[in-house]
């Protein structure tokens, strides 16, 4: 989402893992950044890590294979950037973790629960006519997911966006 | 983390869900109107919804009431925003997704596994001397099983920040 589209014949989804240290304004230096550069972010998510004050961001984002080695240049020259990680979706595990608000009538509950289920998702909230269902997976297990809840009705998505790390079955 | 933070005596965790435009830039409006007015964000997400071109935020920050309706009042002056809700975390669901990389020889894999299931975590991933954890709970879970893989040797953590959503049996 929400910065500007630059098409190539070649582009396709990256992600990348970015270290950073807390200081005021690292969000704004970074997505001012991408504005300016033209890059197309999907998702971000920032996040603590177990090391104070260093904080954990997850991009993912459409572009050629050049856009992405200008954007590592780009980031490097950012003095809060501790590490820039290339999270390849072939080398790395890749989720993402999704609450849904789904209409739900007294009648439909079982039925949903039952879905759910078979799903791995969790009824994680009852109402009287609608349920909060939180499912956990690869962003495509997730868009299936939802697409079977359009015809209950679906109130409310909340996506956390791409989170991911590389394997450790790749030896990183 | 990550913007400069204003102390008063009545500071404590507010979470703000904001639908917004898909336009070029709203992430770098958003994130200046943070930093320029002082406000402490601790996690963000930015993720799809069910509509199209609408993305879903999620924002944790630290600051008092006045705060958070300072903030309502200069996110609706903000052209993208299609609608603020306030996600108080007594009427909602608070959720948090989290990778961790935790070191483990053949000898402790077994060990890790068995706590990862007590806790309900998931291991998705072996390697030689590592391996990659998922779990998914309240975030003070997440920080109690962080601290349980800490004599283990935690090598990474990616955690999501907060994502949230009105509970169902508030009738919301």
């Amino acid at each position: 989402m929400i910065e500007a589209k630059k098409k190539s014949e070649s582009e396709h989804k990256h992600i990348v893992g970015i270290l950073v240290e807390d200081q005021p304004g690292v969000l704004t230096k970074l997505s001012g950044l991408f504005a300016r550069r033209g890059f197309n972010i999907d998702t971000i998510i920032v996040g603590k890590t177990a090391i104070p004050l260093v904080s954990h961001i997850v991009i993912s984002l459409y572009g050629g294979d050049r856009t992405l080695e200008q954007l590592e240049k780009q980031l490097n020259k950012l003095v809060d950037v501790v590490k820039i990680i290339d999270l390849n979706p072939e080398r790395s595990v890749v989720r993402e973790h999704c609450l849904v608000k789904v209409a739900s009538s007294a009648k439909m509950r079982e039925d949903l629960v039952n879905i759910s289920k078979l799903h791995k998702a969790n009824a994680l909230d009852l109402g009287k006519d609608s349920m909060v269902i939180e499912i956990v997976g690869k962003p495509e297990k997730i868009d299936n997911f939802l697409s079977l809840m359009k015809k209950y009705g679906i109130k409310e998505v909340s996506r956390t966006g791409i989170n991911a790390m590389q394997r450790a079955s790749n030896g990183k």
